[in-house]
């Protein structure tokens, strides 16, 4: 039951993505969240129920963006969990006329606070080019 | 005690890593393990418990590297656990005369098992620049 709850957060909150409300996304995240996102710094520092960094996110697409998870794996006991899946984000930057696909992994850390499960960590990346580049691989798919 | 026990795991791999012991590192995961690491791809389709790939990639430097977590933060509840933290390798490549520093982001989960805290998740990343270069953040610090 647990697993459907969590699987129901994970799934509602990328309905609230794609319909752009970000208050029923920010609903979705406990009181003290850390986050370790796609894009610098190491760990976003402001308030994750903060809407206005989600909010100007949002504003550099055409649309909201759709996202996916894939290969979702849970773990559970008791009021901790945590959730790996591979996700795909698919979007069109503002003043583009193409939209991207981007894969990347996904870690959430979840505790259950008054009943309700809740995600209190959340670590989406992509990994790096050993080659000398540095470049992120963007182009990956499962 | 589950806290500390999990401490122990995280530094007890860290000098196993430090002491080049693979084969004691190796005792900190569980017997499947979801690994996503700093370099491609996505997802690592090998047997966490397989030598010959922490082998080669230990081959690639003059010494073992020093793995140093920080800020580690600890969500725990029966016999699942995930620990949050911000990481430092410091490494000599193979044939170079300076040592690098690299500060990334690693999100670890666990189970116990047969009364042990094992690694069944392991996420380190960097996160990459927004500003159309795609490069890997590889210069940030805490």
């Amino acid at each position: 039951m647990d697993e459907n709850e969590i699987r129901e957060v994970i799934a509602g909150k990328e309905a609230a993505l794609q319909a752009g409300d970000v208050k029923a996304m920010l609903a979705y995240y406990g009181p003290a969240v850390v986050e370790f996102t796609l894009a610098p710094p190491l760990r976003q520092a402001h308030d994750a129920q903060d809407p206005a960094p989600v909010e100007q996110w949002l504003a550099t697409f055409e649309a909201p963006p759709s996202r996916e998870s894939t290969q979702l794996e849970i773990a559970v006991a008791g009021d901790v969990a945590f959730t790996t899946s591979l996700d795909c984000m698919r979007a069109t930057p503002k003043g583009a006329t193409e939209s991207f696909e981007l894969w990347f992994r996904s870690t959430r850390g979840l505790r259950k606070i008054d009943g309700r499960w809740l995600i209190t960590h959340e670590h989406d990346s992509v990994p790096f080019e050993m080659d000398g580049s540095l470049r992120a691989s963007v182009g990956l798919k499962p």
